[in-house]
């Protein structure tokens, strides 16, 4: 006989197993109903593309870890390593039929062949929506009210949405003459929040070439900390006649208003003006969303505007603003945070396997519960009690219910609750109710 | 500038616009929510697996087809072409955590370089359910319950599940003295609804060298038509005497009792000896679907029992039994019957946005319908009405809410109709019924 083989998943990749699986599914469900609430379109694209579509897109990092190779036909193909690209190629050659403005999510796996870290992996979920085809700061301010609503879905109630506005800083580049070298400082300014102060100011010095007052400004703004009053109020004093800045100001001044006035507590939007995002096709408002009990884990909701999606693939201009879910980092705070719950059986009755030659019975109840909206599973086996009931335990359901010769010769059933280990007997005719007083209660 | 990349997808890859992956996504919902009625047990595995973990599990064919490339490791890896063959690899690796009986689910692309042909397409979507650790003909019998609630869950009412089982056939060619020529015997039989009798015939005597009455006894046991009840009967009649097909028959016989007595209407469940799935692995029950007013479209759901799921990787021996929903498949057909709705708005409500300064009133009430269950948009910028109207009736928008200065300042919104085109005037504390009234009705 042939030697086994070792059954291993790759470096860097893992399986997703029902206690890890079900509450990564609830988190997408609740991500989709909260974008089609807001009128975003589900979409999906291939997970295979030509090369070339996606060289370039994402700078030389994402170039390497692209998973590329020949398919069958000889063709220069990749693995997606984002929704964005896709996305962008998607929009050239489909626009024309939907129309501007368009609003889509798009869930789905991407690749990246990066060296894996704690919580990272070489393929992850990602969980998308975008509105193109419109420069107003209406479709920015909604993706705020987007973000709000799907952390409250998913049970989280303290965070913090920090927000800032390109434009802002590089009003301020331009005011110090930096305008040519923004890629370099936004992207030192990016990493604020992993090497602090002197990190940033030590690579806008040395990397960037800044000098020592240059580099000290952005710094200070960087580092205004304050109500979002507080610090519009700050930033108008300082940078207020730049025309630029006094733009993006006005955007998130109208951001901030509008989603007091639209209902959404104090205190969850944050002016933040450390925010950069590294990515350099941002060109407006700029979005990262940070969990009160784990700030360490990053931001968990990020996005932002941009000019033109698609401006590789077609000359329509394309300007739009999203942001993106991380499923997989929100599970792992869900898991920190005690959010997901150690049950994992998804029908919560199990009806136990008694006579074996009573199979119909039980089959038939089954069909009857779930007709009336309960899940029920029928344990497959007619196995003894105690095992049946270990298996409901160890999976995590609500109740059993349990039928020997003499309850069926009487037309009832044993009914167990399986969490207070509360047992009675119903007549049949009122096993749905009794169960669902159980499941409610 | 540079010249721009022709945005285009791979041969046999298709993008999932709106229109299409809207009614995908509620086909896969309906799935997961008829699985986990059941107490399957939702779960994944990485797109991507050591070549080694895949080849030689699906025949030649498969291999052939395989996407495999070097990764930046070097390691000899491919993109799963089934969702089988990595859960035998998950099965073998995590089952001890989980014990038996397993079920599970699991939802996901898949990828084969086959030659595209209509309605094939290279990536496509798996939706697998499976019951394994258990040889209980109960697990047998759920499959049919299940498939019977996917199907109408879709909202499909004229469909047949045939099924059959390996034991008869086996017990047959036993009788014949071709019990070593099974698989290629079972193969030609596969062709059946393809090629009819006379293909099978011709396949049996020159490819498999049957004798002329050998491959007619064959064929006149997949020709007995009739109901479940007759079929049984005869075949009782020809091969009773023969163990394995005894055993067969008394499968057989307990499925149609139980399903019957538990509550499936007569006719949804067909005897048909002829079905023999052309998969090695198949060794007892068999399962293929088809709808009754699309015949052509072949098995929308198909399965069967195996011996051991996972010996390629592991000793421990894990009989099992499932089927699998052509998502694809499925999605062409309710396209051909008018079972998807032409309409692709995911919020039923417009909001016009028709003063400028005035968005936070129409986030407001935008917040307001959505927390009351009904989604609304706004339209992003404060274009003419005309052209939101007419965004609106494109995308099948249920109900228009507009408000003007004057309607502001009354503390009223213009209710619209969309369908019937009727207009009311509906006071601001009134709007979350009104809506609602509406899309009941």
């Amino acid at each position: 006989m042939a030697s086994l083989i070792e059954p291993r998943t790759l470096k860097g990749f893992r399986d997703y197993p029902p206690d890890l699986q079900l509450p990564r599914e609830e988190i997408l469900d609740k991500a989709r109903r909260v974008y089609r609430s807001y009128g975003y379109l589900p979409m999906d694209t291939p997970a295979l593309e030509y090369a070339e579509i996606l060289l370039g897109k994402g700078g030389e990092e994402t170039d390497k870890q692209l998973y590329r190779f020949r398919d069958h036909g000889g063709r220069d193909v990749a693995l997606r390593f984002d929704l964005t690209v896709p996305f962008a190629r998607f929009a050239a050659e489909h626009i024309h039929r939907f129309g501007t403005p368009f609003k889509r999510y798009h869930i789905g796996p991407v690749w990246r062949g990066e060296n894996p870290q704690r919580g990272r992996y070489r393929e992850f979920v990602q969980c998308d929506f975008d509105t193109i085809g419109t420069t107003s700061n209406a479709a920015d301010i909604e993706v705020v009210f987007v973000i709000y609503d799907l952390l409250r879905a998913l049970g989280l109630e303290r965070f913090h949405i920090h927000v800032n506005h390109r434009l802002v800083l590089n009003g301020l580049l331009e005011e110090l003459g930096l305008a040519d070298r923004a890629v370099s400082v936004l992207r030192a300014l990016d990493k604020y929040g992993k090497v602090g102060r002197q990190g940033v100011e030590q690579e806008l010095r040395t990397h960037v070439g800044l000098e020592a007052t240059q580099a000290q400004r952005i710094l200070d703004l960087a580092e205004i900390r304050g109500t979002p009053a507080e610090i519009l109020e700050r930033v108008q004093l300082t940078l207020g006649n730049n025309a630029k800045a006094a733009q993006g100001l006005a955007c998130l001044r109208q951001l901030y208003d509008v989603t007091r006035a639209a209902g959404l507590p104090d205190g969850v939007v944050q002016f933040d003006l450390a925010i950069a995002r590294g990515l350099d096709y941002y060109t407006g408002t700029v979005y990262e969303t940070f969990l009160t009990d784990l700030p360490g884990i990053g931001s968990v909701c990020s996005g932002g505007r941009y000019d033109n999606l698609a401006s590789l693939y077609t000359k329509q201009v394309l300007p739009g603003v999203g942001a993106s879910l991380g499923v997989d980092r929100l599970l792992a705070a869900m898991q920190e945070l005690n959010l997901v719950p150690a049950s994992y059986a998804t029908a919560p009755v199990l009806i136990v396997f008694f006579v074996p030659d009573k199979l119909a019975v039980y089959m038939e109840l089954a069909t009857r519960l779930r007709r009336a909206g309960m899940g029920a599973e029928v344990y497959p086996e007619a196995k003894k009690l105690r095992d049946q009931l270990s298996y409901a335990n160890k999976r995590g359901h609500r109740v059993a219910i349990i039928g020997g010769e003499e309850e069926l010769a009487q037309g009832v059933w044993q009914v167990k609750d399986l969490r207070g280990q509360i047992q009675q007997t119903v007549a049949d005719a009122e096993i749905s109710d009794a169960v669902r007083r159980i499941l409610l209660g």
